[in-house]
């Protein structure tokens, strides 16, 4: 006998497993606005405590994926592979992946969101190069795809619409923190761009999301298995987040950072970063036979001006300023700049990537809701990071704003912790999880 | 700091004590809709799965009660006690323990609900008298304990409006089986009631909305221990259900047995629990000395005609036809009679409580959503209970109804289950509890 509404709940809230009918039914009727908010969110608590196990969380995400359009792009030649990261503060890594990525052959289609909280987001970041659209189309987004080999857009309200309205119920009802939800989120989303394979970027650590090691890895076993029985091509890195990557947080800064990776600059932490998942990547979309080949043509397709060449067609075809690519120093800068000071000598020993994130929110470079704007041009360099030595009176870090504010300069001081010997460096890679 | 809304469900998500300031506050935004329902229902989950204790619990109690007004009969002299049962199949002792005690002085102002699923209401039974409204203003309640000793309401849109939004909720949302929720509904109720003395009917058995002992016990020390820190002095009773209590299920005809008990007549088991009820309200409300003493007086004012009295100014007050409470048998009666007859000569040794209470739902006497209406002259009567002698073909029940329907017939036979030896007689009352 089929179960009703509330029997489905009951039998959740009981520990009970749910066949994939039934988690597509209960999915399909929220969609139909038969199952309320007010029950959804009590069915997310009662998965909150229960779980959800890889056969329901497959039926979840493809149940949450078939609420919207899935893209076709059989039309582009090629394994298409993207990469997701669980996030954190100073993460612009899509911003030179999908390009180099692309630039080797292997056709990136990506979907990326906005920033809230510390966090920031990808489109924010990009729509810092003036005139860049991500709202496009589906069908420009496919049509793109193909003649750039990249294109980077938001979530339209066409790609999983069950998600988007999950996600801000869980975002207000205290039940984010479910592997099983996150997982169903993140590979819905993923699995509507079409795409054959995905690199996960899951960030363990004091600046990311999952700060126990166990946590994380869970989290990229439960992404690997059920992407794979979702019938993609996946595959976990666990990368350390401790400090912010990179020297950028903000959004026409971090942006210009990532560009500097495309031009064989770039922080080392930032650029070692986008190599470890583009060679994953790679490999994933059969234009590289090893890691070590892969980084051999990452490295060629940067020196050659390729990776260059592809921002600049994927900026352009996406109606943004292309000559921004060339000469990052075009993108906006805020005017005051103030200084935030070592108050002794010594070795950074750490940089609290929360602190600094919520700090450069309070700047105007992120939200604390949805509906409000950032402003591009603020934004936080850090000049010294964890390991390096300082004098007492170095510049650590400097704010980019419109007008002074001390306040602001003691809350990103407060992000420095200092000792007098360089931290032990750890590996950026901790863990690698496959099918 | 101040907990949000949403780190107030994160708490109790992860199994924190909240304070009785973070309840109420809780609470009191859920009135002010600052808290929507789909936060709510995960709350509400969320104390599924962790609890609350017994400070928590009366915290949440007493905010729902001031949601709504609470009850001044300070005007009404003597300790007001009121009974509440936690419902069965048949359960219609409220009308006329509420006389009986008030008879022998122990005055019952007394809030009550109506009929959803198997079991029935007391309202929509009170309602098969002519004339005889339960919608009145609290003043008119106020007037009428004092003036007859006792009155029989519905829950107003005054009283604890937020325990109704709260179970309207749960009951969607598979949240009804938590026994601080339901400890919490039922005291801000009563609570509401300006009542000194709180008598409860736990029911325990097959017939019980409680099958288990051990959960009934829990409910009945959770409902004593927040009453009585609600300053209240609260008794408990377990008393067994497994069969219907009585022979009459229905609307009119469950009145009429009720009715019946105050003229000293009616089935012996509800005789026995209307005593035994009756019993702990007179020593709570002081008009009894103890239990042998209580019964005399209850016996009394049955015998001299006191409770019929006391009824009669009750029903006419409330615009009633008080001329049925001396004639029950005015009381409507569906004309078609269908006969339930025993298969096989023996002993009945069950009635499956659910099954004859859902098969008066189909003929019409109660309801499956909240805005339907009862049919009051449609009904059961049992003509055998569990431990009475049976030959094959004897009538075990029959059917009040507005025509024939064989299907009914069947699924009210199915009900009754038969042995070659009558089943052990189990006591009524179960287990005890006070502070």
């Amino acid at each position: 006998m089929k179960r009703t509404i509330v029997e489905t709940i009951a039998a959740k809230r009981d520990g009970e497993t749910l066949s994939a009918d039934e988690i597509t039914g209960f999915l399909r009727s929220f969609v139909d606005t038969q199952v309320q908010d007010y029950q959804m969110t009590a069915f997310l608590m009662a998965v909150f405590f229960r779980g959800l196990d890889d056969a329901e969380t497959v039926a979840l995400t493809e149940a949450m994926l078939h609420s919207g359009t899935v893209l076709d792009l059989s039309s582009v030649p090629g394994i298409k592979v993207d990469k997701h990261s669980t996030g954190g503060v100073g993460d612009k890594v899509s911003i030179c992946l999908a390009p180099l990525v692309a630039a080797c052959g292997v056709p990136v289609p990506m979907v990326s969101g906005r920033g809230l909280g510390h966090t920031g987001g990808t489109l924010d970041k990009l729509e810092a190069i003036p005139g860049f659209r991500t709202d496009l189309s589906i069908g420009d987004f496919a049509r793109i795809v193909k003649e750039c080999g990249t294109c980077m857009i938001g979530q339209t309200a066409e790609i999983a619409p069950a998600d988007k309205r999950i996600y801000a119920l869980r975002d207000v009802t205290a039940t984010v923190e479910s592997i099983p939800l996150i997982v169903a989120s993140i590979l819905s989303k993923k699995l509507a761009e079409g795409i054959d394979g995905l690199v996960l970027d899951v960030k363990v650590g004091k600046g990311a999301f999952m700060k126990d090691e166990a946590k994380a890895r869970a989290l990229a076993e439960r992404l690997v298995s059920v992407g794979t029985r979702a019938g993609k091509h996946v595959v976990a890195v666990l990368t350390r987040m401790d400090a912010p990557l990179g020297r950028a947080i903000g959004n026409a800064n971090e942006t210009r950072e990532a560009l500097e990776v495309l031009h064989g600059k770039g922080p080392k932490d930032l650029v070692d970063c986008t190599l470890v998942l583009g060679a994953e990547m790679l490999v994933l979309g059969k234009q590289a036979t090893d890691t070590e080949d892969a980084m051999k043509k990452m490295r060629a397709a940067i020196e050659s001006g390729a990776a260059i060449r592809t921002m600049e067609k994927m900026v352009a075809a996406q109606s943004g300023d292309a000559s921004v690519v060339a000469n990052p120093e075009k993108l906006a800068v805020a005017k005051t700049v103030l200084e935030v000071k070592a108050p002794r000598s010594g070795f950074v020993t750490g940089i609290d990537a929360l602190t600094l994130g919520l700090t450069g929110v309070a700047m105007g470079a992120g939200r604390t809701r949805a509906d409000q704007k950032v402003d591009p041009a603020v934004g936080i360099e850090i000049d010294r990071k964890p390991g390096e030595a300082v004098k007492s009176g170095d510049v650590v870090a400097r704010l980019f704003l419109h007008g002074a504010n001390e306040d602001l300069v003691k809350r990103a001081e407060s992000a420095f912790s200092y000792g007098d010997a360089a931290p032990k460096e750890e590996p950026l890679v901790v863990g690698r999880i496959t099918a």
